[in-house]
């Protein structure tokens, strides 16, 4: 049986990072510790034989993978051409029967080569939000070459970092269920802002802002997380896998930023200033409280109407989301087969650890799509 | 690219269903309705070849699979020799390039063939716990057989049903994430009656019971799903996925059944006795009533220890698991990445369409697995 034998041989796969970021490089360190015993294991072979960052290349050579335990000086000291090109040309160079882009950047830039990439039979994986929330005609041509087998497209980092997020869903849709509703806590820094202010705990907005700020859970610029923008892409992919043909545009996104702090020359304004507005939301987490409920930004999307939104609302503490800590994400499937409950999956959804292995369980299931064991 | 011409043709998997019971023929709906789709989406060709259960079989013919609009009907009208010989027989003969046996039944008889049928290159799909849960050596074996990628082995719905659990497990697992502890509601009939059971329903054991089996929730002997077997199969599954080498009977399982009642002739005469009993039930109730705390029949694997219990204990109100409703299961996974909080799945997890489409899931897995794009 065809299967079978491919199924006997080793998989081998030359890998090319963009981005050792936060999270690229927390990859490239679960890379090193399990990359012998995924080969001893299931025979899959992981050569990282590419990193660029934004200003420098670190290539492989031929059988000689790039060393993960060096990698970061070797790249600092680089004097390679450093561009996608360069990385891309390596790879296409290589023996290897596969090849796959991991795009760890948070660049538009990037996603711009994933079809040229597809098209070549390269494989991407990536928890970068930008194509599948960017232009839709872009989006849609990849999605159309992985449908047509031209190459794999991955991107469980996508959502909830690590949490079987995608799969889930696309396992709902693939067997037939009909998914109604999908509605979630998607960004670890609001869920934590609205987890500490809800009472007892009794802070203000913007003390919960500072001491967001102070744990390393918001932007260097908390106006990225406040403006609502990063769960709006969420739901736009979730609610393109569903099919929906939706533009970043049509979505409704409260931004929890004060209008006259918008335009604040820098970070620091903008935090200064913030302890004006405080009032404002005392007095929506106090009606909340008057009618036994707590507010949370929630992203929602709903099949029937198609309408995504991304809105601060008010839950009864009995709510799933009522009783999240920390900064953990939630995400609830609201469909024909899961309904009333729903099926939630609940977590922590940010930070590089997590956020690297979701990109690492894609590269392991995009090894066994390429005949690798079980 | 070897992978990218492969992934381009159509993957024809000849289908063998043993077990068209409750769960078996949601399958075969699911699969009635989803085929076209898979085929034009996908290119996935799934042909159900065979259908047998404990006295007949159905047998389709080279390049007309089982209709199955009909297959019920034409399976009583069957004359043909029902065995799993005759079926595998017929599998073998296909010219299909891939073959699957889906077992749907809860046999232990049926399990015995397995490691036959992958060294025969044919995949193996199951919810059935049994071989997971049986002897050590057998399943051991299987697994060998599918560590050396002699035919894939899935059995996504063997816990927590259509719930991504075993996936989610396997993913940690094979990112080199460190897993510390598995615990969960793995029975939706005995979540069910303790959700029932908390304060402020204040129904009685024997009361609840009753309505448990009025809903179809409990087996037709409640005993089999009050013993804690089912839920200690479970758990044995899970933690022998984590590697550790435990046999059934190590597990400290705790049995909700009265030992005068453990040998009731009939169901009935154990329902009509139970009401005895009520009284130490209640008073481990209000126990933890007084503690601000409720009772949840819990299976948990312990990584250091090795432990697995499946034990009757006490939760404080703000645990996820204390606010199920209905038959929800909860499954939790703590684990060096994903400590405090831990990693969550929540959702219905039993029932036939939902057990089936963790089933359908793994099929669709497995013809990715074997070429198919994503
Ligand atoms: N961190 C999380 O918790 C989390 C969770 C879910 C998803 N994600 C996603 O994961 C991705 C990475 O996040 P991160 O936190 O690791 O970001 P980061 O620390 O800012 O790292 C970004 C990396 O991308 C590189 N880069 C940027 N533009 C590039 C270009 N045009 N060409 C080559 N390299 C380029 C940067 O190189 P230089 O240093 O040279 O500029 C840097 O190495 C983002 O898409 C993010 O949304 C992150
Ligand atoms: N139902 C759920 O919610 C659920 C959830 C998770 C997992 N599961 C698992 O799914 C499996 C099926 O459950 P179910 O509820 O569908 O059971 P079921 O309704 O009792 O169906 C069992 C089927 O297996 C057949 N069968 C039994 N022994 C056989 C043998 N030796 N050879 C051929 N066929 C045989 C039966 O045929 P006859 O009718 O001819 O006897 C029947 O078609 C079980 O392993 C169960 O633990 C079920």
């Amino acid at each position: 049986m065809a299967g079978v034998k491919a199924m006997a041989e080793t998989v081998s796969i030359a890998v090319g990072l963009v981005g050792p970021g936060a999270v690229g490089r927390a990859l490239l360190e679960q890379l090193r510790v399990e990359t012998p015993s995924l080969l001893k294991k299931y025979r899959i072979d992981l050569q990282v034989q590419g990193i660029l960052n934004s200003s420098q290349v670190l290539l492989g050579r031929e059988g000689h993978p790039i060393n993960l335990e060096t990698y970061g000086d070797q790249l600092l000291n680089s004097s390679a051409d450093a561009s996608l090109g360069v990385l891309t040309q390596h790879l296409r160079s290589s023996s290897l029967p596969h090849k796959v882009i991991i795009d760890c950047t948070a660049s538009t830039y990037v996603p711009q080569f994933y079809r040229r990439w597809m098209e070549q039979g390269m494989h991407i994986v990536t928890p970068n939000k930008k194509l599948n929330s960017g232009p839709l005609a872009e989006y849609l041509a990849v999605k159309q070459l992985q449908r047509v087998g031209k190459a794999h497209y991955m991107y469980e980092g996508t959502v909830g970092a690590g949490l079987p997020v995608m799969s889930t869903l696309k396992t709902l849709l693939d067997t037939g269920d009909e998914v109604q509703r999908i509605e979630g806590i998607f960004s670890g820094t609001l869920s934590y802002i609205f987890n500490e202010l809800s009472p007892p705990q009794g802070k203000t907005f913007s003390q919960v802002v500072w001491g967001a700020r102070r744990r390393g859970y918001t932007e260097p610029d908390p106006r990225e997380d406040l403006s609502g923008m990063d769960v709006t892409r969420k739901v736009i992919n979730l609610a393109r896998e569903c099919g929906n043909k939706i533009e970043l545009s049509a979505v409704d996104t409260e931004s929890l930023v004060p209008e006259p702090l918008k335009h604040s020359p820098s970070p620091q304004e903008f935090m200064d200033g913030l302890h004006q507005y405080d009032s404002i939301m005392e007095a929506r987490v106090k009606e909340a409280e008057e009618h036994g409920e707590v507010l949370r930004y929630v992203g929602s999307y709903d099949v029937e109407s198609g309408v995504c939104q991304v809105l601060l609302r008010r839950f009864p503490k009995s709510h799933p989301f009522a009783s999240l800590t920390g900064t953990e994400n939630c995400i609830s499937f609201t469909t024909l087969r899961y309904s009333n409950p729903p099926l939630i999956v609940r977590g922590p959804g940010a930070g590089p650890a997590v956020t690297a292995a979701g990109v690492f369980g894609d590269l392991i299931a995009l090894a066994r799509y390429l005949g690798a064991p079980s």
